[in-house]
């Protein structure tokens, strides 16, 4: 079972090429999966990557450009020829509902399970998900249309129960729950055993920081600060910074820069425009200022 | 240069496999290119195949199954990013248009040119589409919802001038258009030579027909009789023929039998079902009936 993992499924932009994908990403936390964008063929991808279709629960959109969102039409489909009966939650800018609604209406007659849209406001940073293990916030970004990223940060988890010591202490089952809140256990004789020696300290919860597209944008610093990863666009190189600001995108050095202000642990690189063949002199540009860098690829998994 | 030739993007069916795309071919008549149908994926097929995006000017779609025109957003995106400026014409069924007008609206402002439709009756076989070296018509199927196949007819050609002749005879070369139109020419002398010493037969003008997705319906023998080249789709093999039947699809023996009914030249099939792991029992199946079958596999080119 994966514990917390990152599954690229393509990292390309816009324009379509034969070495990349457009954007599309699986968050696996405990093989509970949450689709990040979903460019033209990620359900080829899913299949490819041995991803469950079943798994995936919620869509996160970044926004309404083709290379995000193209993908949809299909998964959606597939979904429902695989005999989905849950719904499925699509999470996305203003006009999310307006571009699938017509789709579901022509194809999707009958349809076993209901899709339902969650309206984001990009502009905002809040919570906009959350289950038993997990909450994921936007993050606003700075496009050439409302776009946001998002951060997945798993829930605080509960403290070990050191099982040697609960038996020793003959701690009866029901008091399990209160042990694990911090509380310190009374023996029948009255003796004070503090929680300390019955417990270990929970594992830190992770956090995944999502942000594509943008422009450089420092004013995100705050919202990623210290994540353990962060995928962060890199469309151009420095050289091709006039193409980088007008486009509203980001070159490799200011993705290492957001990085390295933000202290992040690791950063990947992607969403490459289509003019680099050649994509390792964006790694080099990147690396210089936060070496903890590496290049997304399409089919590669990142344990957090 | 292509002189007429069949290009396979993909020859799947709707659910997504690690073998196969979504159904999308090229027809490429003189370096002029025709669409058919458009899955999820075809543009990065054109890429891989190494066809040019900017040849395309007119897309003929079967019907509205996803996996037939889900390729389509991404396609036109792409088309407008690479500077198009020439119309596109997407041929199809009633609700073409309702598909990807707001489609068009929300992602594709500003697009640099026009995307016109032209609605098929599905239920009649017609002229939809001339243009200088070739007629398309449709082709009525019977599947689960309205849907039609293409008939690609290449145009009569001119004759030959057998050139050694008509400077033998010194023909003017204002006489030409009349000798390429079967006249004789008369010398200034009054002799009379007959076209047929002067002109050498034109050659043959090749038909491609499209049949997918289709119940077996012997119904369309007439509108494909003796063409060069059928696809037909071969969704099931014939074990699986109530699912055929329930579905409103073709197996492999049925496609067959379509061929050796309508005296076709060569038989491709195609639209496998995910089921199949292994298509070549499909082959062996047609091939028992109609020995000139072909499997469609992506990145197929076949010349008529």
């Amino acid at each position: 079972m994966a514990d917390f993992e990152l599954n690229i499924l393509g990292c390309g932009s816009a324009l379509p090429t034969t070495r990349h994908l457009a954007t599309s990403q699986i968050v696996n936390l405990r093989d509970k999966l949450y689709m990040v964008d979903c460019g033209e063929g990620a359900q080829v991808q899913i299949r490819r990557m041995r991803l469950k279709f079943s798994r995936i629960g919620h869509v996160f959109i970044s926004h309404l450009h083709g290379d995000h969102c193209f993908g949809l039409p299909g998964l959606i489909s597939t979904l429902g020829m695989l005999g989905r009966t849950g719904d499925l939650v699509v999470h996305g800018p203003n006009g999310i509902d307006r571009f699938l609604r017509p789709i579901l209406d022509l194809f999707c007659k009958g349809l076993p399970y209901e899709v339902r849209f969650n309206v984001i406001d990009t502009e905002r940073h809040e919570l906009v998900f959350e289950d038993r293990s997990l909450r994921v916030y936007s993050i606003p970004l700075r496009h050439r249309l409302p776009c946001c990223g998002y951060l997945f940060a798993e829930k605080e988890k509960e403290v070990h129960i050191v099982r040697e010591m609960t038996d020793f202490y003959q701690v009866p089952v029901r008091m399990m729950q209160a042990i694990k809140r911090g509380e310190d256990f009374v023996t029948p004789e009255g003796e004070v055993i503090p929680n300390a020696r019955l417990t270990r300290p929970a594992d830190p919860s992770r956090r995944y920081a999502y942000c594509s597209d943008t422009a450089f944008h420092p004013a995100i610093v705050p919202y990623i600060e210290g994540v353990d990863m962060l995928y962060h666009e890199a469309t151009f190189a420095e050289q091709d910074l006039p193409r980088a600001k007008e486009t509203f995108h980001s070159t490799a050095r200011q993705a290492a820069e957001i990085a390295r202000m933000a202290g992040v642990k690791r950063l990947i690189i992607g969403h490459y425009s289509a003019r680099y063949e050649d994509t390792e002199p964006l790694l080099q540009e990147a690396a210089a200022v936060f070496p903890e860098t590496s290049l997304a690829r399409e089919g590669m998994r990142i344990g957090l």
